[in-house]
């Protein structure tokens, strides 16, 4: 009887499939293991990149490194292919209501995303409005154009408003299997650029 | 005068490609750089995937990793986007003359290749043999049935010989710009597969 109240808690969270996430990069590499065992498609999270300085061998055959630091990543974190498409996306979460702030936004990943569209690579963002625990998937073309306009002295703006998201972008599903189907919103990408 | 056998030593150098190549890996990414820099292709190498045990903050905003071990990569090294295909392979080099080891290839690497070519992607090998300085781009279905041969009792083997990669891979061509023009074979590839 001691464990009533725990117990409750735990089952009002497995029923909300909100609370299973617990951070928007893992939700993503939760489906891309589903895809990846369901032959749906083959994208994955690129490591972190770390300069190592020091290297140690404290036992046989086991290097121990004792000295190193985080780089700045050049690309995005997540690539792979899809039905013959390069797939290459980022992930940014905002506690915003009312936009997403272009500062989540690296200058060198819009580049890349740059240089993956001219590839006729399939580029974007998936983005997670915490508060109202929505995800959608935005194209690199819509994120290009406010990230230009930024420097427009009269209209130019440091975020992107909610409103075009509910316009441009693309709603994910949040679910069980797999946790984050963005995938279908791709497909929706694809059919509508083709 | 003093100078003078040193300058002659450079110049011999420089005009001997095969000596700008530090390792196969270097070469393949300095031929990534001028296909990025020439809007050819958007190929990185992806970082090694390194689990960090321990960060201390020695300064402000500066973490410093003071204990870490790398881990196995779970798919191949490079991959990325060429005029809408996915490109994914792995750099192997051998001191053979006769044959390429297969014991060079991780069994997680030709699930990873596998379910690649699954997706339509492009999957291959960059074998180097280095003493006869030849590179070539091997095809992801000749190291496939290598790899499934090699549990025949009969005629399995352990290694693919020389001969094959004369009849059945494509010859690479080192120089200058770019180091490694493996995207010429890969254009070979494609156009015998379509």
């Amino acid at each position: 009887m001691i464990n009533y109240p725990i117990k409750r808690k735990a089952l009002t969270k497995t029923t909300n499939y909100a609370n299973l996430g617990m951070t928007l990069e893992s939700d993503i590499e939760a489906s891309n293991a589903y895809y990846l065992n369901h032959k749906i498609a083959v994208i994955h999270k690129k490591p972190t990149p770390i300069q190592v300085v020091n290297v140690s061998y404290p036992a046989r055959n086991k290097a121990k490194i004792t000295e190193a630091y985080y780089k700045t990543p050049s690309t995005t974190d997540f690539n792979g292919v899809y039905k013959g498409y390069y797939i290459d996306f980022d992930a940014k979460e905002t506690n915003s209501k009312t936009s997403m702030p272009l500062k989540n936004v690296h200058p060198h990943q819009i580049e890349h995303l740059m240089h993956v569209e001219e590839q006729k690579g399939i580029a974007f963002l998936i983005v997670h409005f915490k508060k109202f625990n929505e995800y959608y998937l935005l194209p690199f073309g819509v994120l290009k154009r406010y990230w230009d306009n930024q420097k427009n002295e009269d209209e130019g703006r440091k975020s992107i408003p909610y409103e075009t998201f509910k316009k441009e972008a693309y709603p994910i599903q949040f679910g069980y299997q797999p946790r984050l189907n963005y995938l279908k919103a791709v497909d929706l990408l694809i059919s509508r650029t083709e």
